[in-house]
């Protein structure tokens, strides 16, 4: 029995089979996998890694476990919360879209190396399935809700523990009260009666963490900064699609700072703080939010269409369409005897709902010497764009 | 007025000047510094950096400033504090050793950049002398033992912020308590009658922070490679020492990876965790206390000869010959009317002192297969060799 | 200068007015005066005293008055915020309906005391207006606002301080950030443009106190058998409204265990925690709404009523009709360009008002072995109770 | 089960005995007595009781059974420790030495309670036996050691309890890494190897909070004036010992309010803060530490002595001869295979003890009105007289 000290958790123990995972060369490599992006641009000390994550929600699926009595499937849910993550590439969900581009996620990256890695050698040799820790992983099954899902370990300990390092108060969830609160029921991980208002805090701290944090403008922008710059080098063929999913962020950095040209100057400019900054923003209105996933397939078209016509080189104008997922929304919770949706019955739970939505905005970033460029910019014009570029195509 | 979050002092606040400093390349540099080298390798979430200790040096600069009423030095001793670790090198400490190697430590280097970079030119454009911010950085006139000194803000920050980070409590120590408690005296920063117990709370809060943290085995044991790894490509010329001035760590450990030889394999040890072990370890008794400096001196010539002695291939047996700084017992402190050495007057502090020297142990760390190898080793023999050789040169 | 350390700001610094006033008698009687009345039957930390607080407040108070420039106005502001409370009578607000009796509530008792005792001549002794210290605790004036209003250091202090006490983190608002966004606009404290979220903090953290400790079931049960006990003192007279006034939380419950009768048999329930059942509970629908303060006011007679329909002895049953004051709701905003109240322009501030309302209860409790006699209680034969009762009289 | 809530622990967790035993008058009645007596007049938010420390006992109990594997002993270890301090009288310790009076100490007492009265009657119908309890709780048997020893869950609680409440870091023990250390070895609860610094933490803890909280000199006025005042009532036979025992901290500050003559006024001057000041101390050397337990037995006659001489009316001048137990000094400790006492192999523990030894004092407090009367005080007159004293006795 391994200790490791941890600030969120305190101690946390690791069995034989677990210190010989966590030290295994696929899950050391998240050492260098920053838990939040370039979010330290704007919190200076949020330079936490998915490895201590990954640890803290092996800790909390062996918690969670020990509450609902799952003695039998503790051991594979500790694994699977531990490996969770390994699939995830350098700089974590700033490059998850461009993943996205191969027809490809983290979770399925985490899925191959479970499978077809010296990661399954160890899980083979302590007879433990890797399909099942797969499975557990990759949402499949009812217990990969403990993992993934609405209510999950892996939020529990991400909102602690960015709120930790970011030093704000709002992740602060009552997290002993919440485990308390889970049950199984029909398969589902629901939140049982009595429940709601534990519940309840965890949706509000993810909405605090959200607005002040996840989705803070200047980290958006760098966001946007560093993934165009990737994406041109991914275009270019200076990196290959196999060797993006071996790099940490050690690599891509250095092969960024290194490959001159387009890439080479954005990621200066972040190395520098030559920031773009936010030139335009509109909510996202009815009329917006009917073409998103229109706008959002053919980004590289209308940014390109954007530039041109307020005469802003081509890769100094970034659009960010802002969207939002709210799955936690969709938690069930045991409510006068049945199962409800948490925004069916808290005014509050539909209230965030509601707040989180109206927030969203379209962003137009860009070298502030062109700011002037796009002052009188019309979203309504690239609407129609968007439409009659589609109709030439379908 | 810019304010920047942080989890330790809260909210930083930065003026027009210290923003630009900040901002500066120089100082984003220390983004990719980090506080505490290889330490996450034992304590896997500190992850912090050089650049967030310094907003909280220059914050706790300027509360010293205001508690001792120095106006008009305020500013000044708030830029000191920001720019005192500017000429930190990639990891911090662990290269501090390779610095030395070339004659030079990194408090010069912090001059250097003060008074020829981009941040003297800052520095002018708002009439602030660079000469006198590099005094205060390196230690000349009485206010620079505000920024380095026994009992000082750098100090005061890093024990604070790597025991939050770590997840003890040895740390935590009484801040508002210490700083209230400081005076000037003659131009020293002494520690106010009736403030003891709150010096002895530092004393101790470094003490537990040694023992539990800095000192930790297995962070020695990687820190010898990894140092090892790197002066292996220095004498090769493989790094320039102009080059590795520029490095942060992220062109350190990829210049490592991809060097092949010994520095690449013991930085893929590193990264894959096959770690050398202890295999040898003796307390430093008084004969090999007097013989510390010329073993130092000799380090590499006296490893070699262990290695052949023991066949163990050269660069996989590393010695490493603990010592203690110990200034924080020079402390003054105003005791019945009188200016005293902390050691002098606190049986605490006295005890400490002496627990320190007793803890201090010689220790070889080699690949474990080779652990049989030194099995019989006598550090004696080793001790007549170096005298043997000083002999040869002397 | 005097140092007083508090485990919520760290430490509180008093000058030699401030300190006096703290030392008086009518200030140190607030040491015996519990922050929550008996919330300690539930959370059974929470043991602090009005004493505490209002040192907490009147730091608070230097401190925004520091942000806001009001160097003049901050001694003032700050003995206000010390004196705030000193009229509370046992209990706090578990006996603040008791004084409602008499036409009077704790803000007037606390100007009485401050103009009328040896605080005034204190405050005298140093130049001090105590008319305009009152003015500032009984809400006259602008600045009167920092001290009591929609977003006051009262607030501030007590939602941090009960949660630290409570274990829980609801309230742990983000003092700095809130404080930093205050400005003063036509003489109203009102948030600053970008301080929303913050403002938002605050309700979030007062919602989740209130919902889990300020109006959990428990406390309200013992509050009312306690208050319930202390009137039946007074319509017996054997405690006067002078003696009333006088006592602190020892006198009081000194008092009513050696009362006999139906008080001393109360105060024996609650020392042995023999408590009254919820036996009945419904939400406070429209009707109920449109009632409520006609039920409050005969609140004895619809009481003895029910329970002699429901044969159980008078006292024994009793009646409790939620309210919710929301003042929080009113603070005023910066949004774009405009001063608004917060429920305009957040939608979460609007769901926190929304769900507040739906969450009040009409609620009886009785000891349990009468849990049956309720069981067929139809509330709104005592709604037409009441109408028949109030047209006997008008 | 039933969940409370407290800011040390998190969740404590209840069962069905556990609950029936807090819940009965016995437990009940510790919510009135303070876990500090009047250390609140120095840190005004130490206000805690001993009911809420005695959950936290019983916690921590259960997870020390949990970490040495005594299935068995669990729910007795747990039941001990929540009942450990049922003996308590009115103002804990303070009122210790009184009870001594008498010949009796509050272990004691607390056993008498477990035998005697509902609580041997809830045991009993749980099939546990009373006398096993209350074994533990006196000391008797090896396991009690967990409960009371040098290093026990009673320390571990207050420790970090109290510095929680005082506001002070130094409590902040590493509670999780202490608990994982202990061992059971030869019926001796033992920290096992590896465990020193844990255990030294402990220490330093303990020490910090004595010098700053515990042992704070106006703490030591206000108690020895308020054990002064009860001392006389028990004189005059206004309160019998058997009265006192039943009394808690609201009876009793309410009989000394109401009792007139000297009590009357020590507890006025105690209400309204006119405290005695510390008008003579010195250091307890060789000569005064040989006298002390003679002196402390005759201590009413030399206080009268010294007033007489000093023309102080008696009562009105009170000596405080500080002693130490320092029991934690004996903790046993695996070192290199053998057990020895902590202080044999720590220099820390050692130079703790020594320092502790160095720091104790002889006070003599007094109305400061009569400050010059004691300026010339030679206590070697009073030694001597102690001596003269002795002989005319023996």
């Amino acid at each position: 029995m391994k200790i490791i000290r941890d600030p969120i958790h305190g101690n946390i123990e690791l069995n034989e089979i677990e210190l010989k995972l966590a030290d295994a060369p696929e899950m050391q490599r998240l050492r260098h996998i920053s838990q939040n992006g370039l979010c330290n641009l704007v919190y200076p000390a949020m330079n936490s890694t998915r490895f201590e994550h990954s640890l803290g929600v092996m800790h909390l699926a062996g918690k969670v476990a020990d509450h609902l009595g799952l003695d039998e499937e503790r051991q594979d849910l500790k694994i699977a919360g531990l490996l969770h993550d390994i699939g995830h590439c350098a700089f974590s969900h700033t490059s998850d879209h461009l993943l996205s581009r191969f027809g490809f996620n983290h979770e399925e990256n985490s899925s191959r190396i479970i499978l077809n890695t010296g990661i399954s050698d160890i899980l083979n040799s302590y007879s433990i399935s890797p399909e099942k820790i797969s499975d557990l992983v990759t949402g499949k099954g009812n217990l990969s809700k403990i993992i993934s899902s609405e209510i999950d370990v892996d939020k529990m300990d991400y909102l602690l523990r960015d709120s930790y390092y970011a030093g704000v108060a709002y992740g602060i969830i009552d997290l002993e009260r919440i485990i308390h609160t889970l049950k199984l029921a029909g398969g589902e991980i629901i939140v049982g009666s009595g429940g709601l208002e534990a519940a309840e805090s965890l949706l509000i701290g993810r909405n605090m963490m959200h607005q002040t944090i996840y989705r803070h403008h200047t980290k958006r922008i760098v966001e946007s900064m560093f993934a165009n710059a990737v994406n041109s080098l991914l275009n270019d063929g200076k990196i290959t699609y196999d060797s993006f999913l071996g790099m940490d962020d050690i690599d891509l950095v250095y092969t960024l700072r290194n490959s001159g040209g387009y890439a080479g100057e954005m990621m200066h400019r972040i190395d520098t703080r030559k920031l773009f900054k936010r030139v335009f923003a509109e909510k996202i209105n009815k009329t917006l939010r009917s073409f998103r996933s229109e706008i959002s397939k053919n980004k590289k078209e209308i940014e390109n269409k954007i530039s041109d016509d307020a005469k802003i080189p081509r890769g100094f104008l970034l659009m960010d369409m802002q969207s939002s997922e709210m799955s936690e929304f969709k938690v069930l919770v045991e409510y006068d005897n049945e199962l409800k949706r948490i925004d069916e019955v808290s005014e509050l739970a539909k209230a965030l709902e509601k707040a989180e939505l109206e927030r969203l905005t379209f962003c137009i970033y860009a070298d502030p010497k062109y700011r002037d460029n796009v002052k009188n910019l019309d979203i309504d014009d690239y609407i129609q764009y968007t439409q009659t570029m589609l109709k030439k195509f379908y």
